[in-house]
């Protein structure tokens, strides 16, 4: 079998190098930056940019991703149904919960936000569909390494930043969360990807049973803990939530 | 100077094909609808695969489009200036006209949306960022056609679609509407795109006083119109909007 087109593996590895990082990049740093002569590089860019995947600032010169990148990526949740069966529970569980609500899936090394219903208030906020959440500290990342075999390597072979005081970066003690997350059915983040905030997560089954994603409600921590415990009403909503979208997606009962 | 790499342009019609009509093909759909050879399109969709453009249903042995371009698509929304000068803007716009607002720049032959901020009341709505809107008959595309030399070149070519009873589609009447559009400084879409629907849009300049993009309200007509006449008030906080976020981006006082 032959091996990847080299010209196409080298595209997509300028695309990443524009999504991350400085963003607006000249052809000597996208070159030197990927090991690449000028002249590859510029080709791959100039034909980028015909494409619609790059733009090419006419002033400074320096690229950037282009438009056709978020059309393909609305494209992309058009066709997801998991987002498709989630959209009207994860409605629901923002009304019912008063907290933000976020679909996510496995991603290369974290959890890629799908959906994200705003906390229904008046409050100003961003969307993050699209966002990348840590692996082994959010609520959807662990509840993912916990029922999913693929996240869970992924999330061991990661090095575990240290995002709070409170983040589990140890080797035996992740692994102790990703038990108690089995045992119970959800997972918890309390400030340990963000200091105040807080989510609980619980896991979305296929008809074949695997776990193809992950449903959460984040919110403060003073609003998702009462009296120093995870109020247990969120926990109830967030898995029926998810048992809903499982059922939708043709899981069976459980 | 040396043409587009092949291989590239190929895989860019492949997720282009995948982003529109059916969505999930299979192996001989993709390369008999691009006029490849199977052996081809195998290893430029393997690739593709590789680096998460493209996922394959296990159990189908389809293809769609992959996760790695809603990544990338966010990116881009992050590096955008245009819309993060907006959001603020935007954002007062829903809440002082009552109705959703969309922010747009060309891309290719329409309206690409990188910004769309909910009408501020409990209705269920569809984030439409990434959509594309119609250059010839949505108040956003008329107000780029009438502002942008490209914009006007590419609404001057394509078919124009009668989209209701009411869309404009011969030459010289659209011709006519750009004209107003510019002796007026904003344009209208009164259910020429959907029916039931109206739209009130204004250009956005930058500091070059080139025009990069455009911002509407959009609602029921019964709303947006009184008496049969467009609301003069959501005229003027439209283009109130639309001045505010090109004084952002550094255009000169007009």
């Amino acid at each position: 079998m032959p091996g990847p087109i080299q010209s196409l593996a080298r595209a997509a590895a300028i695309l990443r190098l524009l999504a991350g990082g400085e963003r607006r990049l000249g052809l000597s740093d996208v070159a030197s930056s990927l090991g690449l002569a000028k002249g590859t590089a510029h080709g791959i860019l100039r034909t980028l940019q015909q494409e619609g995947f790059v733009e090419q600032d006419p002033v400074s010169g320096r690229y950037q991703l282009g438009a056709e990148l978020l059309r393909l990526g609305n494209s992309y949740l058009d066709v997801h149904e998991l987002r498709a069966r989630a959209l009207v529970w994860t409605d629901d569980l923002a009304r019912s919960s008063g907290e933000a609500v976020y679909l996510g899936v496995l991603h290369q090394q974290g959890v890629l936000i799908v959906h994200h219903v705003f906390r229904p208030d008046d409050s100003r906020q961003v969307l993050e569909v699209g966002a990348m959440h840590p692996l082994h500290s959010s609520a959807l990342g662990k509840v993912l390494s916990a029922y999913d075999p693929v996240a869970h390597s992924e999330a061991a072979e990661i090095k575990r930043e240290p995002l709070t005081a409170r983040t589990v970066t140890d080797d035996a003690a992740f692994e102790g969360v990703l038990d108690l997350t089995r045992a119970r059915g959800w997972s918890a983040d309390l400030e340990e990807t963000w200091d105040g905030v807080a989510s609980i997560a619980a896991p979305i089954h296929d008809r074949h049973r695997m776990t193809v994603g992950a449903v959460a409600v984040t919110g403060a921590v003073e609003r998702v803990c009462a009296d120093g415990e995870i109020r247990p009403q969120l926990v109830a909503a967030v898995r029926d939530c998810a048992r809903a979208v499982s059922r939708d997606l043709g899981a069976g009962r459980f």
